[in-house]
């Protein structure tokens, strides 16, 4: 078995070959191969070497390789990676800062943001899944960001199947509820459903028992760079739902957006000044250095690993994952891509049948749905037009008064990452 | 035939009496009753009186009656008409002032206004619903406020059946659209979905022509309250749909409230002092006074008429009313309340097939139609809790910061018409 | 405005152009042109010369023309009518005689029969229904047998949408009750659904009342080539619907097929002695023989005629015609091709929809859709495995013991009409 | 935890009693209780004593009572294993004998016997659902035959939602499969659905690897009373799917029924001599006698002792169960309950998504779920009527020149146990 990864200089990657390296004494792991465009090749040869001496450590068989050429990479893998970045983190700092200046929510993967982020994204997306089309067979494991978005572009508009969209989100909190009970993670069993990053836990069950009115608004959960310390116990009593931490930016919309204004940097930044150091204690390392847990992502490559020795092994196993509906939550729609429990067996997740939605979160899973699906047009049809319906369409979005500058200013600052015509 | 109006006294009365005369030519029309509560007695009496001079005037044979006897009023009703207005104008006053203290939108179907106005209408529509089922095997045309929520309660949660709710709304716009062309009301065909208040039209044929692209954005639209002067050509362009007026509350939202803001006076104050107006020049009028056009409403008797009218002559008419989609939108579910074009023949307007609902349009519908559903699962269960989940699911309701203050003013302000358990 | 026919050298056109000389005082119909292949020429020869002396006799203004050439007959046509016969009706005798060998039903569009001749339709609709789209934006009317079947084939695997199937039973029906109630054919709306000539009415509406009880099982339908008298009266009250006389051969299996079997004379045989007979009176008549009513078809001219009328006009009626269901029917698949009645306004006919379908019809509906699809599949895949799984899904086909030999007898002789592969 | 057996007095008892010794090692089993009807108060008896030795003899600590009280024997109890036979072994006679006189096939779930013995345990069911909501929380799994014409009754029409419809043909494939492949049988997974003996498996997962092709039409499956010789492979490759045993009834109409008729005994005849035996045997064995095979029912306890391991456990394991279908197949209404694979945690069995079923797979389930439809509407409305609607949809039913003699046999030979209103 052969697993190559796209973005393979990343300074999480390191935390990847641990959980291949995890996974190795149950599933044949043959290669790893780290690929990455040569703008990056100092931080691949650095993560890289840091990889090698991993595997030496470990003592495990995988070969490593690293390259820059996407055939090369690609032929004959089995699972492939997506983690890399469009636009590297200087994309990530304008998404942060550009909708700040409008007095919108500025976010990584959310708002106006998360909206700039994935018109960068598809371009390079659909490079890519093209070339996995054509080289491999291969099934894709996504944690490019917008994850959920970007999955509901390729599944559904490049019609291309072998797509799996992968978030720590929901990891750490099956992590967080185990700690919590006391239990191990496969004992716990959710009712979790939504979009990436907008995604609630309506039932949690351990074992064979029903435990979410002894979990509901207790647990405090904190993946690294998110805290749940904004939602107070009326509020989750009042929505009846554990809601996924970045859910705070709709319902806490004017608190989170003064909270961001008073930050004298933003989290880009913080993240490049973090990769700098990582990047230069990775020259000495032999594992995976402490320092890594600042950079977020916790759990994110036991989430990506198992879930590849779970497709391949056949044991049976349920996943949290990005996918298309199809009948699991049954008040939405078969085609929208969902982040639910699906049943891993074969090649491709199954979803499990949770039975009907929430209306709270519907109404805040269609909103976003069809904003996804406006901004995939707009991309599709590279439409100015269609880009302002899909703003407007989005919660956190500008009033029509000021829809058209701040377009204008993202495609701007964007300029050489996004391209739409001015069709007015 | 006998049709009833439960809201008799209101000024609005004397239009519908002139409908009623209008379509007697047609249908065999024996007796029209106006019911109202006590409290109302002076305004029913000078409406009714105005009424027996129009029915002289015109020389039809319509027996005309006023009581406040329900039971009365229902026996034998072939139709009965909601006009009646829960809570006043003085509910209205406060539905159009408390959400400006909040700096949100302080509307009387929209926004908070909307939310407080519906806690208050679903205890009265239940009793009169309930009456109607009774009392009489009538049909509801259903035109208190807001009309499309009430719709949904009724048919969805009361489950009565023979309940469509109306709005003047469609009317107005198809009559400016055959004016705009020069052709009949008759010839007009839209392709119109969405819900009362929050529609959309995607498409325009007259006899069978497409004449979307003639109409787009050209129309200067405006019925006696609303103007459409705020829907830029751009922004039209934009979003390839003709939208309901009531939609600048959604996407001009900051220079909506300010302007709510800058007013003197509220709607409802505008309307207590035209209703005082009216009432004095009804006690010697001999037919409709012109200052009845400043009430707003127009072309809602000519709705009504042409309603009953076509249920009642079978002559297979097509009529834009407030009923279950059943597939008339395809990609939204059965049994939402809709405002679409129905055929009319036999007792039940039956939804025509239009196709798939643009995703513009979808954010907005099913966002609006949670919260409905949510507001009355407030109502069902009487539930603070509930109202607080219905109002952070509304777009312009306030962010969780203000939630708790706003629902309790409104509650503290709507004494004796709101009752919700504090369940926190 | 053109109108073309394809297959127009059939006996049925004399009668089609008395229906547009018909409508022509309300439609302007320029011209209207008769195609058909060469082999037919003869036929057409004769038909045309009636047809011109008709157009003489009534003193309208439509330019008549014959022609062999597709694409003079297709170019900027308007509306075009299907009507010709694949394998003509030698074709239609060895539908009629094969399944009756195999103590199978034989029919023309129904059991075994229909099937060959489904087979035999394919190829050629296909490619005229390519050559309208190449030639032309015209709207395709379908007589072609089995039309039903032939639509399901066009819209959802053809996937060309400008193609409304027709059939003179709905209008038949329609006609029988007006007869019988005394009131004109437009008074009347019936809850009609099913597939073509397996269809269901449940309820019959005269102005705004409900006749169903004064109908259901009472009337003596009959038009020319199909009886109702094998439907007793305990029958249609057991299933509670009005079934298509069609579905004698489903529920009366056993003594249809003991009928078929006595007598000496398929229809086939019956029609080519008409048809022979027609042609010679066609060559002195000045207008339609009386003897065209034995051929059977009766309101089918005025089916098509009245169809193009208010597709052109847009009045705003309703025919019942094979579309899509698109939630006509709530608990049918939105992608069945269904006879149903739509609200006909501007180029596409728009299903009105009914609620639910009896279950006893969706037996039937589902299963033979199902077989539809299954013998598309077989044709579009060439494949006699898949053309066996097609007979093993249908009511009236044979058991496994005989599958393959009926096949195997149906294509030896088809051969030159039907051609799939030797796949087992 | 305490299991009851309604219908304790079978004499597949003991093998569910070694069924529940095998599972107390991994769940605490306290107490199994026999209840039984007074009429089997001897065969209770037998079965009894004998399991009471089988437990002394594992040497686990299960307490085993009997009863004739219902109230008593469900008191308290999780899980309710319903096995009762409606009308003993002589109502399975007729159902046997009856329709072989009208050249049917009879056979005990199958056609008009099944019809029969549908129409028998209705009233027997809805009983025992009343008692269990009454005097339990338990969750019923019912092994009563029709199995999943009686699911479809309880959860659709009784609303009772904690019923599972069992049956052992599922694990018999999987057994054979496991058998074929030398694997375990967690290691199969199958695309399986339909109805109950109106199932197909599409597809053959072992571990992650796609095994359709290595099984399809290899296997030689036959538990102990059904064959499968008579699927020859043409036909398999025909329709691409492995059949249940019993679609044979459908496909080979002809040949079974004659196989039918040629037996000098119905099966009904052999059991009740084979229980006969069996009981004699009961008197002196310690443990299941190697006799009890010849009776049928391989695995059966196999299956439901794991289910109720598992769902007991929460340990997430798959088991193919009679169920709501909820999306799991998505071109199936969500409501029909299927026979489907489904993830177990917690208290309900979770339908996993397969996709869309196959069109020779879905005629034949629609079908049978509408006769199973209308035979439960006939019931409820205690209505010949209806009954004589079921049975003209069934595809096995007789022509409607003799359905009205042949239920009339069947009420005259089911006196006492199946009562229809003479509705004509």
């Amino acid at each position: 078995m052969k697993v190559t990864v796209l973005g393979g200089g990343s300074t999480y990657t390191p935390e990847l070959i641990k959980g291949f390296i995890d996974i190795s004494s149950v599933v044949m792991l043959d290669e790893v191969v780290l690929y990455d465009i040569p703008e990056s090749s100092e931080k691949l040869n650095k993560v890289f070497t840091l990889a090698k001496r991993m595997v030496e450590k470990y003592g495990v068989s995988i070969r490593l390789k690293k390259t820059f050429e996407i055939s090369d990479a690609l032929m004959d893998a089995e699972y492939v990676i997506f983690q890399f970045r469009p636009g590297f983190l200087e994309g990530r700092y304008r998404d942060e800062s550009i909708p700040l200046k409008f007095n919108l929510i500025g976010q990584e993967t959310t708002g106006m943001g998360g909206f700039a982020a994935a018109l960068r994204a598809f371009p390079i997306i659909e490079k890519y899944v093209d070339a996995v089309a054509r080289h491999s067979n291969a099934t894709v494991i996504n944690f490019t960001n917008p994850s959920g978005h970007i999955t509901e572009f390729v599944l559904n508009y490049l019609k291309f199947e072998r797509f799996i969209g992968l978030c720590n989100v929901p990891i750490n909190i099956i992590r967080s509820i185990a700690d919590l009970v006391g239990c191990e993670m496969e004992d716990i069993f959710l009712k979790y459903y939504g979009l990436n990053h907008l995604s609630f836990v309506e039932r949690v069950y351990v074992k064979d028992e029903d435990y979410t009115q002894k979990i509901l608004g207790r647990i405090d959960f904190s993946p690294a760079n998110i805290s749940l310390e904004d939602f107070p116990r009326w509020l989750i009593d009042s929505i009846g739902l554990f809601p996924n931490p970045y859910l705070k930016y709709y319902l806490f919309r004017e608190s989170a957006l003064n909270k961001m204004k008073k930050k004298n940097k933003t989290r880009a930044e913080e993240v490049m000044e973090i990769e700098k150091q990582l990047l230069d204690i990775y020259e000495d390392a032999q594992d995976i250095p402490d320092e890594l847990s600042k950079r977020g992502g916790s759990l994110y490559s036991t989430a990506a690993a198992h879930l590849i020795r779970d497709l391949k092994s056949g044991y049976g196993k349920v996943h949290i994952v990005n996918v298309r509906n199809e009948g699991a939550i049954s008040n939405l729609p078969d085609d929208y891509v969902l982040e639910i429990p699906c049943y891993i067996k074969g090649a491709k997740p199954m979803p499990i049948s949770l039975g009907k939605g929430d209306e709270f979160a519907l109404a805040y899973i269609h909103t976003l749905k069809m904003y996804e699906r406006l901004t995939i047009e707009a991309y599709m049809k590279k439409s100015k037009k269609r880009a302002i319906k899909a703003i407007l369409a989005h919660p956190l979005g500008p009033g029509a008064e000021k829809a058209r500058e701040l377009l204008d200013t993202i495609l701007e600052e964007n300029r050489g990452w996004i391209t739409l015509n001015d069709d007015f």
